[in-house]
């Protein structure tokens, strides 16, 4: 199953070496840019009329585009919420003599991109021939400032072996469509656009109150001696542009120097965006292009500093850990509660660019490890901003009493998704809210969040629980009906054991939490017990059914039942599926894959990752050999899973195998579907394979446990962790493992099951007992 | 839950006394006309521009419309055909000094529209005074010729109390639109029209080549000597109108005789549609009005001969079973292989007027029971002659060898529908082609169908089901996942039983034709065994899958289990929910009901009533006590079902409630939907009501079985079945039950269990020994 890389490796880079138009929107996904509040599929700059997703995002800038089914059932939303394509910035065209740049008209006798993932930079070099036989060379960098909200940057230079004219048209364009549109309608409508000195695109979305204002700036380089016209930004319909009119002599070069701010009235009122766009540019009027450059690099080597992974003797794991770090934090920076990181972040329209559980469950413990504790609680406070909707929607679907259900897609914090099956039953999200709060607490240590809105998250989600279930006393135990796990694969089961377990955990987590909070924080205890309208009751309620809740097994094969009845399905294995069958979701009507026993992505095994201190090795060795095989990873958030767990076995070939598929998704494109935009969420679970899988790393009984061990294709490797205020890091070899504590002054760890305690600053070094 | 009728009880008519615009809409659905080729919601002739839903349909002619949903899942149908709205032939409009006459705009001071069922006439009588104070009165009659197949007639009478200017404008309007349009496409395109004497649209479908043509011909009655000129059809745009404008003296009548012809190229080429329309105008040229009114009387009279139903003593059963009858008899006639019934007959555009189960569970036995074999027959044909679309639809979903699945909505064979629990998992429809293949031949003793098509419908149906299920060793026996039965209300479940059961009953039911068929036509066999690829070893897999197929029961209540896992679910009755929230499936969200215990139509007594001969009373009674309660009727299939089985076990009450419920279905309105269209499937269900419910019809090893019992609101009944080319008359009041042969010599049956033989012509009467 090993792919090949689409591009090449390289540590520190993803690099397209000659031209390939076939690769050209897998491209654009791979090399694309952000800095969390707005990005970029790393389109090309000038005329490009081959095949192109355009993609130009700003956060928390949506459209509620009308859904589209079609059979209307009670409860559907009746929007479905998507990230907009906004103005494009980066327009531009150029052509010599008449002849317009354009590789899909002309393509290029030399052709390198190259995203670099340190600096955050992406650069093109390439040379292109005139059917006049001009010789040009193309130069360009271009970024979007990590360390600056709302700006970019874009250096391009042409230059020439021969004497040409040269007319290179330069600006804005806010006409723009998303191509996923349910009713092919334009999302946005005019605003205004400026001109003069700088040009402005202002546009609003045709739904709801969103505007985007882009402005830009260009500073031209060219010898000024050279006959030439510049025009001043011309704005007219949509659109604000410049042009330039140059003779170029053999071997000139011209350089456009375009800076561009980028805000949305998330940061400025309608009216004064305009404004607030020029201001972003005035900042930055004194500093020159490298200047801006060298801030760009300082931004993200900070960012490596607390981030990196290295991995030595392994140029594709380390090429694939990077990739997936940088576009992780391209993605989101924790400054903004009203956003959130959307399955293929800025690098796509598939998902809507809508919140998932994703968030929850997969890219917290990525922030809390890599980030201070602010990015991962920002996260958080989202969704307790939305608690209010996610109660109004669990009232929708006929639950009372402060019930609340938050949404499998989300935008605002109302439900977006309209396939019953995942809308109505794909619940487990729910319980996912909770376990980020148990995360945060235990990774921050700061246990205040209880008390400043998490456990209203926890009530309303634990509430939900109690009213979804029901007794069956055929089977004297509380059931759950009709739900979808995490295996997508399966629809409206009854008892999907993950989903009843996470109920479980709900209840006695919350509980565990109200016993705490009544100690500590009386006062504040006794207004929200008034508020939510706490009765004792409820809390026996919670514990009567956490303590009789649904947990199918089988005791033969000593395993967790995925859901009622998994067993009497035909039973088969993934590795005699034939390869010409696979994706099955390619090939295989829907009904045939519910059916059969193939899951999809980690269900029972997700739990048991996520709830690992609960189970004994073998009973995790029992289910990993009886799911793993029959599962097809047909959802980018299962290898990380699997490789999680099979390290934690000893299985390290298989650990490994799941760790290039996690970690190289779309760097090899496993799924063929890279065009369509990056996998953002499961990208955090490439940081899990490396530091809970083959770093060992557990929470147990609130304290730290690592055990790393060193799959046979690395020398060794380096990975860092952000632990309640302090950073550790850790380097593993044939040497043994070394440990470095920052930040506080001591800390005692779990080493290979051996309390340790670091000190600051000292390095602790363990030698290998065992390799 | 009894409900009040919407219009006038009457036993021969529907009559509205008084006008209400609220009610048009309903209106214009029950006193629809058809007669198998085309139909015609009641729509006002003259101009109405308040809400209407305007429909006139042309049997067999449909538009592909492009399949819309949020989420493509593999397997999907690329498109859904749809009924179209064609060419409006009413299509008129007058004025009175320039005032145009619209109910909409000037209300009528009288207002009568009525039904006749006897002679299948639509008329309308009613007053309206012009803003000037002109009073006018206008008497209309209309209907679609039973005896033609392409002919309709419309009489239309204004007479004036006052001297006024009358402007007629009368013609046909090809420029309609569906309301129902997946992307509010226009599904016509324009073809030709024609003028002069007789007015002529053609328009052709903008998918597909389906073109209809549509011809007028006006005969105008006022007195000559009156000021008036009268141009020729003009056509133009999508329109053919002639236009009358006549002085009129007080006491005046002015009347149009308006007869169309409407043909599609099913029955003609395009470019000879035009000429088969003048055709069929030319035809009747010699006939009055009183002529064709007269023919019109008589086609139906000779229908009610062989179908009629009297119920004396209850007008509303009355009319609800002869509104019943007559609507079922509009919409099919049997004359063409290629039409079916949509659900909505020639009434609405809900369900796309596409084919559904409902035909052979429901119409094939009213049509066997109330028209010649032929009729039915040619139902059992269109499903052969689809055969190969139901194995390639089969081989989309990964059957082979010849499985069939049939679908669930189709218009030409192909799958339209698309919801995957309906569309992939739905597939007890597939059982059912054989249940009517059965019942064909069991009512007509005509066993040629099995060598002469029927045995290849059977053969790709069981081995459909031969795949379909697995070996669960867990269990021993063969399961069937991930089906939704009839109660569709529950979604995706294991081992439904109806369906389980149905699959056994096509297994053996084939391998016992299979049997007779090597002995009888051992040709035939040869041929067919060949070209079937058959082999013994098939023979005995069906055999051995009917022999250990899971039939979920429960012993402690002694039932069969809808499917496995029913009695976890929180029980509850149909009863103790609230008003507010019936019905569940306008005020639950989906998954509450999936979840529910609520059933929505008869799915384990389905079964038990279509195999009523596998099981004894007792089961029945239990099974039927513990679902009926637990049935929500929220299918208008539902009722029937329950009808027919509480008359067997004696419950009378439940019977009548059924009953009333079914045959006034739409007359009352229980749903709330008759706007929308009339249920003309289900009416058939009505028919079993009676005849197999209070009739106590059953077919008794290839004998049939009587035991006819007298609901308390009626003083008697009668009713009459096709047999084997003979007429069976029944008739039941307190004196007893006579009994009359036609056209058989003699017959054999069961009367309340006693064997009886009926001479032709010689009344036989039993008194009763019980009420």
């Amino acid at each position: 199953m090993t792919k090949s890389p689409l591009f090449g490796v390289d540590p520190w880079a993803v690099t397209q070496e000659g031209w390939d138009a076939s690769l050209h929107e897998a491209a654009e996904s791979l090399f694309s840019l952000g800095n969390g509040f707005f990005g970029q599929r790393a389109m090309h700059e000038e005329t490009y009329s081959g095949h192109s997703l355009q993609g130009s995002y700003v956060a928390g800038v949506y459209y509620p585009d009308k859904t589209r089914v079609g059979w209307w059932k009670n409860g559907y939303p009746e929007y479905f919420a998507k990230v907009l394509n906004s103005t494009d910035w980066l327009d531009m065209s150029w052509s010599v003599n008449g002849h317009t740049a354009d590789l899909a008209m002309g393509p290029p006798t030399q052709y390198r991109r190259s995203l670099n993932l340190r600096e955050g930079v992406l650069t093109r070099q390439w040379e292109w021939i005139t059917p006049d036989g001009i010789r040009l060379k193309v130069d360009s960098e271009r970024w979007i400032c990590k360390a600056r909200p709302h700006l970019a940057c874009i250096r391009y230079r042409i230059t020439t072996d021969k004497a040409c004219d040269l007319r290179w048209v330069s600006g804005l364009n806010g006409q723009v469509r998303n191509r996923d549109a349910n009713y092919e309608e334009m999302f946005w409508k005019r605003g205004h656009e400026g001109g003069g000195e700088r040009g402005y695109v202002q546009t609003a979305t045709a739904k709801l109150d969103f505007e985007v204002g882009v402005a830009a700036e260009h500073r031209w380089e060219f010898l000024q001696d050279r006959a030439h016209s510049l025009g001043d930004f011309v704005p007219q319909d949509w659109v604000s542009r410049q042009e330039l009119n140059l003779r170029l002599e053999a071997g000139d070069s011209v350089v456009l120097n375009k800076r561009v701010a980028v805000l949305s009235t998330l940061h400025a009122p309608a009216l004064a965006l305009q404004a607030k766009a020029m201001e972003v540019l005035d900042e930055v009027q004194s500093l020159s292009h490298e200047e801006l450059r060298a801030e760009q690099a300082a931004a993200w080597d900070s960012l490596w500093k607390q981030a990196d992974i290295q991995i030595e003797g392994d140029p594709k794991a380390q090429q694939g850990i990077r990739f997936n770090i940088f576009h992780l934090h391209q993605t989101y920076n924790g400054l903004d509660h009203r956003l959130n990181i959307g399955p293929k972040g800025f690098t796509g329209e598939k998902y809507g660019g809508s919140t998932y559980w994703d968030t929850e469950a997969y890219c917290i413990p990525f922030y809390l490890g890599t980030a201070p504790a602010r990015v991962a609680r920002q996260l958080l406070e989202y969704r307790y901003r939305q608690l209010d909707k996610a109660i109004a929607n669990a009232r929708k679907l006929g639950f009372k009493d402060g019930a609340a259900l938050f949404p499998m897609v989300t935008m605002n914090g109302e439900e977006c998704h309209n396939e019953w099956e995942i809308t109505f039953e794909e619940i487990h999200r729910n319980g996912a809210m909770v376990y980020a709060i148990d995360q945060y607490v235990r990774y921050t240590g700061d246990r205040s969040y209880w008390w400043q809105g998490g456990l209203e998250v926890m009530v309303g989600v634990a509430r939900f629980w109690a009213q979804r279930v029901h007794w069956s006393e055929l089977r004297k135990a509380w059931v759950m009906h009709g739900v979808t796990g995490p295996n997508e694969y399966e629809n409206n089961v009854n008892n999907n054991w993950y989903t009843n377990y996470l109920a479980r955990f709900c209840w006695r987590y919350t509980l565990g939490v109200i016993d705490v909070i009544r100690q500590e924080q009386p006062s504040y205890w006794n207004q929200i017990a008034t508020q939510i309208r706490w009765s004792e009751s409820e809390a026996l309620d919670w514990k009567a059914k956490a303590d009789a809740i649904a947990l199918p097994s089988d005791e033969v094969l000593g395993i967790w039942l995925q859901q009622d009845g998994y067993l009497e399905k035909e039973q088969q294995l993934a590795s005699e599926l034939q390869s010409d069958q696979r994706p099955i979701n390619q090939h295989w009507s829907w009904d045939r894959i519910l059916r059969s026993c193939f899951i999809k992505q980690a269900d029972v095994l997700q739990g048991m990752m996520v709830f690992e201190q609960d189970f004994s090795l073998d009973e995790l060795r029992r289910n990993f050999e009886f799911y793993e095989p029959r599962t097809v990873h047909e959802s980018s958030l299962s290898p990380c899973v699997h490789s999680v767990l099979a390290a934690r076995l000893g299985m390290m070939d298989k650990a490994y195998e799941m760790y290039l598929r996690t970690s190289r998704l779309d760097l090899d494109d496993y799924n063929r579907e890279v065009h369509e935009g990056l996998h953002i969420t499961s990208m955090a679970g490439t940081w899990m394979s490396v530091v809970m899988g083959f770093g060992g790393l557990r929470i147990v009984d609130d304290g730290l446990a690592l055990a790393p061990v060193l799959p046979a294709a690395w020398s060794g490797y380096t990975f860092q962790l952000h632990w309640r205020g302090a950073n550790l890091h850790f380097r593993l070899n044939n040497q043994g493992l070394e440990c470095l504590l920052e930040g506080m002054p001591s800390c005692t760890l779990q080493l290979y099951g051996q309390s340790v305690t670091l000190e600051s600053g000292q390095a602790l070094v363990i030698r290998p007992s065992k390799a």
